[in-house]
């Protein structure tokens, strides 16, 4: 962030009066320019015993499986952002959609709120995706999903479904070797 | 938006191949600056059967009672910013912190994250606030907090608290005339 959106001035980095931390100010008109984590919102979608898994047709981790998810847009609502990416990625619309897994991810400034909800009807290949497919948790593709975070969530739900209870939860994913142990026992 | 913050050349709003609506994008560099909402967190902060409010040193809303929360910021979690929201407008650190109530208000492009958590030692009065108090429910002024959200953090955590069960749920909030009812009849 170099220049001032609103006159086109040069920015500099400051710490605004009765602020507390660096921000991009304005050398001409003084706005302040803040910069803010995004949210990404996302949809586990299942269909009785098995969940959908896209698999990506673009960068990052083309090829590898992931749940519908993208940046919530203004104007929208949580909710309303986890279905649209679900029905632009899987051409899928759900029913009984209930808040489910948050995560933070602080040094890439993101924060995931994922739901959950099952299939109505069908499903079909978004132009975002290669494939999309309804798998069994024994048919999880573990070595082949495509971001840590698609980790949690599957594993905390195929936990969840033991007990047929979905505590909402929030944490930042869990580290890479601790899923590769967990997922080499099982 | 007017100027790209990467070059200052002038923005213009299109649509970007391979995108579904309207962006700022440079004319110069091609940059696309998309535009998405902001996270704010806050926590409920308890002592007992008694709650922390703060009356308001700043607009809007100046002298009205509110729960600590502000702007997520870069590189922290949602539980670290409401925490830090905490410190700052009331002085006051936080044990047994939970997730507990979300918000989407989508007119203003905003997504509220509420912790709640019960307060570790004392507490002060922040440069943002006027005055920090702890309120019994019965003597919550109900008819002076600065945000519908504020009523409805406090009503949810009243009627919970009778079940001793705090689900995380998320809405929009409730209109006002229903508060107004609701607060009249009891």
């Amino acid at each position: 962030m170099k220049f001032c959106s609103e006159c086109a001035a040069p920015l500099r980095e400051m710490i605004p009066e009765g602020d507390n931390r660096p921000r991009y100010v304005c050398s001409a008109c003084d706005t302040i320019h803040y910069q803010n984590p995004r949210v990404v919102t996302g949809c586990l979608v299942t269909a009785g015993r098995q969940v959908l898994l896209c698999r990506r047709a673009i960068e990052p981790r083309l090829g590898y499986w992931t749940i519908p998810a993208g940046f919530m847009e203004n104007g929208e609502t949580m909710r309303e952002g986890a279905l649209r990416e679900t029905w632009e990625e899987a051409a899928a619309e759900v029913e009984d959609v209930a808040l489910y897994r948050l995560f933070d991810i602080p040094h890439i400034n993101q924060v995931y709120v994922f739901f959950r909800g099952e299939l109505a009807g069908g499903y079909g290949i978004g132009p975002e995706s290669l494939e999309v497919r309804l798998f069994d948790e024994q048919d999880i593709p573990w070595s082949e999903l495509a971001f840590p975070i698609v980790t949690d969530v599957l594993t905390d739900y195929f936990s969840d479904r033991q007990g047929d209870e979905y505590p909402v939860r929030v944490s930042k994913p869990s580290p890479l070797w601790a899923k590769q142990t967990q997922h080499k026992r099982s």
